[in-house]
């Protein structure tokens, strides 16, 4: 059984050279916000849900990106409302949601 | 089908405030061999293996701390030979290292 149910990995990576990064594209954002939801509907802990920094994902094309596991499905977001969503139908009922799937040839 | 096959995260967390972290663990130096292990052997990329940094994974007790997922395994580790074990065998060959799973209820 894993530790966590489902573990969400948000790269927060910054790149200083002047290249896109998820940072730029309010990755801490969609982080804090992802957090904060977990812990108000109480699903944060071992058994439970874990909200995970990350650094590059590498697959920078799509991003923001996060990634859920142990299912393995890679969401890119835009805002507050998505989070909202992965959070309820995702982290909390397991069910994927399809319309912010980072589709299979995103990658760096 | 998982976008890595395998996808290491390791707790690169240091906290400054005087309690234990797996910064102060020799962290750094298992990632950095573990990311320079896994691309001499070509493991690295799309459809292979990913070594990523990450936050704290809050199972600081066992520290330092590193998840193979969607296997979701944990392991904690002292050296680079550890390393070399997790990366031989289980990012490379899928057999876990029996001997270096963090025990289930290490926790915070």
């Amino acid at each position: 059984m894993s530790y966590f149910q489902r573990h969400i990995f948000f790269c927060l990576n910054q790149r200083d050279n002047g290249e896109n990064s998820c940072a730029q594209h309010g990755a801490q954002a969609g982080f804090d916000h992802c957090k904060s939801r977990v812990k108000k509907l109480g699903l944060a802990g071992p058994g439970g849900v874990r909200v995970n920094k990350a650094g590059c994902l590498d697959r920078c094309a799509g991003g923001p990106v996060a990634v859920v596991y142990p299912d393995a499905v890679w969401y890119s977001f835009v805002d507050n409302s998505d989070i909202d969503e992965i959070v309820e139908s995702h982290l909390k009922n397991g069910e994927v949601v399809e319309r912010l799937v980072l589709p299979a040839n995103i990658g760096k």
